[in-house]
């Protein structure tokens, strides 16, 4: 089996009625986040690159076809059409790490209907999942306020795949490591880590761990020194440090306690101990609300490790996200209901200065302060560029950080920037909305909906041409 | 590079350490949640399976020795001794399926301390996120009262590895289905799934969309009714199943607005319509929480379909799971400091009739009316027996379901009961506590730690043997 059948079944039956329809024109779906979860400013986008992997390999493979019929409970041949369907569409998109708004478009898939719809599931996975992981680690970085992070989730994020997601975006954002070896490996990541609780209480006292410790790892060491009683482990650290004179560049890691009180006293602890530049390392169950609270106490605090919170975003682990047809066959199309409107037709984001972003018609001219956001980044199926080095995706974030108002990157209450409709795009909404209104709901709301259908009345469907 | 570097650094910092030391004896480690989430009454062991997978898989290749080097800023040279090591040790585990408390053991990991030690972060991670989700779903299952529930959530879990863990777990825990082709296929589970509003949307009118579908599915059908207006979808839907005498069977699916309101005015469209026997599924946001507030209300909701919130198990999207020490070389270790003190020693768990559990040592004799709950799952690094077939998980899931208080299955504040420790394991644990604060604390307390580690004094290290 492929990737191919990592989707929800539906994604499979409706491509099966497309096919046999002959509705195979070309369908835009734009995938965007309604809403920011509570206590978010902005959100980095990213996904993309293993969302384009998977197009770029899309292929349905006999093995898929047959768990795809036996899912449905069908033969293998009733799900012909569907042998040795390849992607071949065009992708619009945000680049990773560049940060996007509530609503706008991060990427929008134009091929055709069925191949459009067969790979929403995979890519609006891989989009929100690490959306919403870069967008965490980024507040980890705006609360450190120039303090280096780390990543230590890998031991209890959502699998092993989503630990080395969560290494690798938040490199991306700005974090100094990761513990992760996998991620490190496979990212050129720098790699971090000493020792566990464990390690101390596999020898008889303190000062022999760290003695052993220091055998096997030449130059500066990090001492975890809260196994016992912290401030002891904090004297015995420093003479084994001052002993072995190994000060410079080590550390001490508090893994427990009030981590504020205790780096205090082992800051005194090691200036009286005469190392005024080993340094002190945090960690244990921190987010950005703890470091933010840590940073601000003025708490002599050198690096931050953070693990679990941030590596499944613990206060908000997933995103309203959406991967929504936005129009079929040049037809405009909507989804009126509830509070799930959304607007139609395919899409450009213009970013204005102070993110007075502004959600536009795709093809529409950029408003004069407007530079366009989405960019094509795969035509044919085909990656239209090089994949991005992590380095060129870190740029583009600090970029995009820099000059992202004050109130969207606090870490508490922040206020997101929302972005407007274009006039355009307004206009447009409005129509459809009408039509859906007038020729869609309307006939059948008197019953005549079925007879105009036999009799094959021509609808006015507003096309995209004749905006 | 193989499964064995996904690991945090400081596990390979920690066995380069063992090996040059020729620590190489057998180690205990035990793998425990401190204390539930927030509303939160029992817990669902998982994970265990694919731990077994990796620990017998687990063998330290050349390349992981390149990528830990790599790490390390190393040569290969210096982490030469890992090269090659496998698992050899024994696990006693909880078996999947069996419902866990606070403070239980799910797992204890013997092997050569290098060995358990390299193996922590993988296990952990998967312990602790199957843990997670199994015990979510469970309480979906537990809210539905016995309406069916299904799995949709593969598009926002953390990764497709992810998703395909919540919809094998969930069907362990009684799901009657799920959207995920791959892991139905991979499982043998039910997959279900119709339409989304985008195949609605493709057409014309929903009527068309409908009769489209029916055209592609033979059998009964499920039609989604809100992509435009509700009541008037659920009519156009009725008078499709009844042309085409397809109402048997089939479906509606609410997937937005208030449901319980939809879901009274649905039943009433639908009988007046003569389907008395077409079912409702609502989905859209749902979790144990919204499928409790809707079967409460009594709304004649047929089949619960929960996604996003229960694959990420939003609410508590981690455990505070650890994996500790408790045992080198028959000498039973324990961590003091703060709050996060663990008891010491290899343990068992005694489930006495109503959940009145007791965590024993691990050899001691069971209460009267107590029953042993780890059982030795892998003996020299080789799994003692087949792999249980989810059926098996699934029937000890079930049991263990009956028997538990009331209280404890509440989906609303639960009342989560409360293993007690033994005698023996509280006498242990005492006498561990007072070896540390004599022995390894209160000598370097006054200074003479050093000194009295430089002349080799004995420590009088309680020993297993001695209990």
């Amino acid at each position: 089996m492929s990737d191919a059948t990592v989707t929800d079944l539906y994604e499979v039956t409706m491509a099966m009625s497309y096919l046999r329809e002959r509705m195979t024109r070309p369908a835009t779906f734009s995938l965007f986040v309604r809403d920011l979860p509570p206590e978010r400013g902005f959100l980095v986008a990213a996904g993309l690159e293993s969302s384009l992997d998977f197009l770029s390999g899309f292929r349905v493979g006999a093995e898929d076809v047959d768990a795809f019929a036996s899912a449905l409970h069908r033969q293998p041949r009733d799900l012909a059409p569907l042998l040795g369907m390849e992607f071949t569409g065009t992708v619009r998109a945000v680049p990773e790490g560049r940060i996007v708004l509530a609503g706008e478009p991060l990427l929008e898939v134009t091929a055709p209907l069925p191949q459009a719809q067969l790979v929403e599931t995979y890519v609006l996975n891989q989009v929100s999942h690490q959306t919403v992981i870069a967008s965490k680690a980024a507040r980890c970085v705006l609360a450190a306020a120039g303090h280096p992070v780390v990543d230590f989730s890998l031991r209890r994020t959502h699998g092993p795949e989503a630990g080395c997601h969560a290494a690798r975006l938040s490199a991306m954002v700005g974090f100094a490591g990761t513990s992760n070896v996998a991620a490190a490996t496979a990212d050129g990541l720098t790699a971090v880590g000493t020792m566990a609780h464990s390690y101390i209480e596999a020898f008889t006292t303190e000062e022999e761990a760290f003695r052993a410790f220091a055998r096997s790892h030449p130059g500066p060491l990090t001492l975890l020194v809260d196994t016992y009683d912290t401030e002891e482990g904090v004297r015995v650290a420093a003479r084994v440090l001052r002993d072995l004179e190994r000060g410079p560049g080590s550390a001490v890691r508090l893994d427990s306690g009030d981590l504020e009180v205790l780096a205090r006293r082992t800051r005194s602890l090691l200036d009286a101990a005469g190392l005024p530049d080993a340094r002190i390392i945090a960690s244990g169950g921190l987010d950005e609300y703890a470091v933010d609270d840590l940073v601000r106490s003025g708490a002599p605090i050198d690096v931050y490790a953070v693990g679990t919170r941030v590596g499944v975003s613990a206060d908000a682990p997933f995103l309203d996200s959406a991967y929504k047809m936005v129009e079929y066959d040049g037809r405009p199309v909507m989804k009126l209901s509830s509070a799930k409107m959304t607007a139609p037709g395919p899409k450009q984001v213009f970013r204005r200065p102070g993110y007075a972003d502004v959600i536009g018609v795709r093809d529409e001219p950029p408003p004069t302060d407007g530079v366009p956001v989405l960019e094509t980044v795969m035509r044919d199926g085909t990656r239209t560029a090089e994949r991005p080095t992590l380095e060129e995706s870190r740029t583009r974030f600090a970029e995009d950080m820099t000059r992202l108002p004050l109130a969207a990157r606090r870490v508490r209450a922040p206020l997101a920037p929302r972005a407007a409709l274009s006039g355009r795009l307004t206009t447009l909404t409005d129509r459809v909305r009408r039509h859906i209104e007038d020729d869609v709901l309307a006939p059948s709301a008197d019953s005549r909906r079925h007879e105009r259908g036999a009799t094959g009345s021509p609808r006015s469907v507003p096309r995209r041409g004749g905006q």
